[in-house]
């Protein structure tokens, strides 16, 4: 059975199915108010956007907004783990037991936090363009490269912002976003994880639900709580069912615009092996937690992000190779191809489609290597990633901004530095775990005879190779690798740290293998998708919204559950159903406090909602806006036919997830007894 | 670039392709001597036919050959790993150790193995449509059953054989196959893992390779030796590059016939679930065994055979994720059913593709839970095994013989009775582990709210109820096994083991889902197959050869090598070789006893050798044959290649890899000093 589908770049020419499709991540430069206005009644005016926008924060991975004006910000609970995690030991955890700071004055710094906020937007794209004209794809790229590093060091130097530049369309359009950021971020309050990821790893994606999962940090400024000119007022009430709703945030990554041979790329290079490897790696994970409560400790925050993954990518996989979703997604391409060369204007695009296909069938065989000795899929280990930052920044340090690999330009120095000075925890345990098994890994898919295998390999099983590496390095120090930071190429060349002499050794490599890809596939794919960029506005304007690239959206819906084959799934929760679920076992476990206090707790409390906007990993903690504007819920999941909104959406399936305010006041003042917060967010 | 592939059931159509190819899996009724003789100038007549197929030996899920009169069975290594895992212990380990019997006396029973040798096969192929004629396809089913059921019983009380239904041509074709069964099988030698598995997972289904993967077991008849009248020669020089060669052996499974979209079903049903779940339970052995020496013996060999089919599985998704192959697979079948419905005699045919499909949709909707409740992704337990069968068995049994399950007729019993006899370690660490992952797997795969997972797990984890059922069972004891499997129906009622009763609470529903996959899919496919068979065979005759089934087949090719990319691999290796490739470290770590005797050693004896054969799993152990049928080398394993044979036969890469005859000489005079074995084989 062919499902409904309304899905981004086939509006234009399908417009009674997307009309229907409350569908869009949308730039606020381009919002559909119109259509807002005329399907809801509501007048999203410019005011509206401004005053939300600027409420709207950007965390790592994450969205969140100020909800009052000293700074305090609203996010998920699953958005500040890593706090959590990096500020717990062996000992003891705050996933576990939550935290509540007793004043303002005991706010626990999230030391590789930042948050930004949006406050501008100018559009780029023709100096990009007057860049890379008439250039072969490799010089264009590095053109790209250089105009775009050039472009956001003068927009930092005169406007004092965090710059960054942004490529919406795939390369249709260039924007130079300026943030204001707050490098100062402190932890307020956390409740457990068992309760806010009640349900744990089964849970997580699916619909009825019960999670608390939602935190307040608060920005710092000069070592005081940030005064923020923009903040969101909390509705507790919450909305109704079938009420229109928003939400603001940062869509991490969409794919909705690839080609088919890139989705088949997906399908069959990446997806697949990083499946299988992430799969083990659970399950060492799984099996070290089990040898002691610190290991349990110890291994929670990981383990979390890696099933978190794996769903969300098991679900990909199945997206991809359900042949009637390729098969319409194989039918909508040939249709643009062919009005693309019915167009006159477009003369001379030549066939993008076919110059991606063929640089995908290079990327197919190198991707193994590039994975393994450039990717992340190789020498997985935290002190390794320190290591190669070190090395990497220090020569690329020594270049002019312009040449440098973009991750070390100057504008992103700081951001380094920042990471390199934070006091977090390493395990030697799991660092030792984690780089053995990539080792392992590495050895299989590389073959024992691969050089580089080879030569690490000599002598040492990944056992041993890892465990001198990881107990021989001093990088778990943030003195030390200050000290490494600072020095630059004359203190790494000095070195004699073991994982600092491994990414020395490993750099040429790796590096002419990035090059390769590059060239070869990058310079290729970017240039055809500028051109397939051209090809849809001149067919279609700009009356479709661009792929998410982890930058500022905005999108409509209302509150809604959804059918499933018999069963219709109701937009609301609440509490009793929590307890009613709970076993007793992890992670269907409430916790002590909610067990003590469930007497005075009134069990009809909203607890989780759902709604047809579509979001997608990144709007984590994105505030639920009502049509005044008001925060109405906070965004921390989609259901399970969520997950292939990265090609398509789904409209009668696709729903997001909300934990509910009325379910944080209930908590903040019953449970946790948050007072002063509950005050600040005028919750009395 | 399209690769030059022959694939079965297209040859007909294509004769100058196919003409190239050594490929095929021939019954030895069907034996394509004339071809041979033509291509090769070889005559394989009948009594070489006869001589080969009576000394070859079927084992659980291998292949062997008789050689010599005393019933000396030639076998691989990794076909009595399980054997070895048999008659170790925590605290020392025959697979980390070798096993040479001091004299036959001290030869080791291998209690839960059989051998068995082709000695009859009768075409039943006409009883078989006799008894389905007329009926729709849930009656045909049955009925089908209930007649092979009838025949097999009728055939082993009228010969004393051991009797065994076998369908070919995915059900073109029913025989009956009669086997002289050895029950009592023993262990004379085997090497350490050490060297038989040397550069162990890494190496798997690679060439060059140096495996001593050989092993020598001994049938006993009556407390003796077995006294055989066939039995092959050993040629102990092996073959020369380029010599033409046979493989006699029992082929596993091989899926040449598939419709498209039973290969689209593989892909996207069965494969990917299947890999992930197996990478999970890697993960989770490899961080046990890291715990104690105790751990690793116990884990190694249900490690290594899971390792083995991760890697299978991961090389068929692979293949069915190639495009071009799978266009090429959509073009044949269009072109077979373009033929099927030009030709008259087949009108009436029906569209046995499209019913196929329509299976495999209702498959697909019921797959993953018949796959955690009914096949064997749940409950992964040796004890919870033994209790389904007793407790299915106990209520079989009291059914007429031909209403039983198939796996419980009076046929199957014997074999039954022998494994719930075979006095086998149990290991309660790794059963808990095995069940824990499979619990939780279940919860994540059919969801907290599934009943079954509801019910099992209302105040229990996977870890909680694992550990009860495994520690709480008495089924690890052989005795009480006995006594359960003996006393039928009314000891199954009164026993409270708490996996019996885990198993009686599941029968009920995952009989029903069996019920529904028998009636919905199987009878529909089994149906459809014997039409598209019948197409076949009118439209191309017998000159194909049928898939695999695990049946006797004799394959011909030559001793080569083949071009990977710039590389000529070579068809040989040697000796020194090995030494070369030791890193000191498993899995490339050489035994102590061949580091001790290096100096003695013929560092150039020869150690592997490829051939183009087309054999697949099954096949492993499979004497390979000269053309005077002579063994000259002992299958082990195929190329990475050959693994998509399961699809298709790549004449270019496709290889299969076996064990050099001069190498077990060497090896059992001066590493192991196996004098009596040595004159046996007639190898001084």
């Amino acid at each position: 059975m062919r499902r409904v589908i309304a899905a981004l770049g086939f509006c234009a020419s399908l417009a009674s199915t997307c009309g229907q499709a409350d569908e869009g991540m949308w730039t606020y430069d381009n919002f559909p108010s119109a259509k807002v206005r005329e399907t809801y009644g509501v007048d999203i005016d410019q005011a509206w956007l401004d005053q939300v926008r600027q409420s709207t924060v950007r965390l790592s991975g994450c969205t969140a907004s100020f909800v009052s004006p000293d700074g305090l910000i609203l996010t998920n609970h699953h958005c500040v783990s890593s706090c959590l995690a990096e500020n717990s030991s062996k000992e003891s955890s705050l996933l576990e037991d939550g935290f509540l700071a007793a004043g303002r004055e005991q706010e626990l710094r999230c030391s590789t936090q930042v948050a930004d906020v949006l406050v501008s937007m100018e559009d780029i794209t023709s100096q990009v363009a007057a860049a890379t004209q008439g250039l072969d794809d490799v010089a264009a790229n590095d053109a790209r490269k250089r105009t775009l590093t050039a472009l956001e060091k003068a927009c930092e130097e005169s406007s004092g912002l965090k710059c960054q530049a942004v490529t919406l369309y795939d390369g249709g359009q260039y924007f130079l976003y300026g943030y204001k950021r707050y490098t100062d971020v402190r932890l307020a309050f956390a409740p457990e994880a068992g309760i806010a990821a009640f349900g744990g790893d089964p849970d997580n994606f699916q619909f009825p639900r019960w999670c608390l999962d939602m935190s307040l940090l608060r920005a710092y400024e000069d070592g005081a709580p940030a005064k923020v000119d923009h903040h969101l007022k909390v509705n507790f009430e919450g909305p109704q069912a079938g009420e229109f709703v928003l939400v603001s945030g940062h869509p991490g990554s969409t794919d909705r615009l690839l080609t088919v041979s890139q989705l088949e790329s997906l399908r069959s290079v990446d997806l697949p092996p990083s499946l299988l490897r992430g799969s083990e790696l659970r399950g060492r994970y799984i099996q070290f937690a089990k040898d002691s409560e610190a290991n349990q400790r110890i291994s929670a925050d990981p383990l979390f992000g890696l099933e978190n993954g794996l769903k969300v990518r098991r679900k990909l996989l199945d997206a991809l190779l359900d042949e009637d979703l390729m098969q319409e997604k194989r039918e909508r391409e040939a249709s643009l191809r062919g009005d693309a060369a019915a167009l006159a204007s477009l003369e001379g695009l030549g066939d993008p489609w076919q110059d991606i296909a063929e640089a995908n069938q290079r990327y197919a065989d190198m991707a193994n290597e590039y994975g393994f000795l450039e990717g992340g899929a190789g020498f997985s280990s935290r002190l390794f990633r320190y290591a190669r930052a070190l090395v990497r920044g220090a020569a690329e340090r020594s270049k002019p901004d312009g040449e440098r690999l973009r991750e070390f330009t100057d504008t992103a120095l700081p951001r380094l530095r920042q990471q390199m000075a934070a006091p977090v925890p390493v395990y030697p345990e799991l660092e030792t775990l984690t780089l053995s098994f990539s080792l392992e890994r590495m050895r299989e898919w590389l073959g024992p005879d691969h050089p580089v295998v080879r030569e690490l390999l000599a002598t040492d099983s990944p056992d041993t190779l890892a465990s001198s590496l990881v107990n021989g390095s001093r990088l778990g120090d943030s003195a030390e690798r200050l000290r490494l930071w600072e020095g630059g190429q004359e203190a790494i060349d000095a070195s004699d740290d073991p994982m600092i002499r491994l990414a020395r050794s490993l750099d040429e490599r790796s590096r002419a293998l990035r090059k390769r890809y590059e060239d070869d596939v990058e310079a290729v794919v970017d240039n055809a998708e500028e051109r397939i960029a051209r090809a849809r506005f001149e067919l279609y304007g700009t009356e479709v919204y661009p792929d998410a690239t982890f930058t500022l959206r905005l999108n409509f819906g209302t509150v809604q559950g959804w059918q499933e084959g018999e069963r219709s799934i109701e937009p609301f929760t609440r509490l009793e159903g929590a307890y009613a679920r709970a076993t007793g076992q992890a992670p269907f476990q409430i916790p002590d406090r909610w067990i003590a206090a469930r007497d005075q707790l009134d069990l009809s409390t909203p607890f989780n909602l759902s709604t047809n906007n579509d979001i997608v990993g990144g709007n984590s903690g994105s505030p639920l806006l009502n049509a005044r504007g008001e925060v109405v819920g906070v965004m921390f999941d989609g259901n399970i036919h969520s997950i292939s909104g990265a090609y398509w959406f789904d409209t009668e399936k696709n729903r997001s997830v909300a934990v509910h305010p009325a379910i944080w006041r209930e908590a903040l003042d019953k449970v946790y007894g948050a007072n002063a917060l509950l005050e600040e967010l005028d919750a009395r």
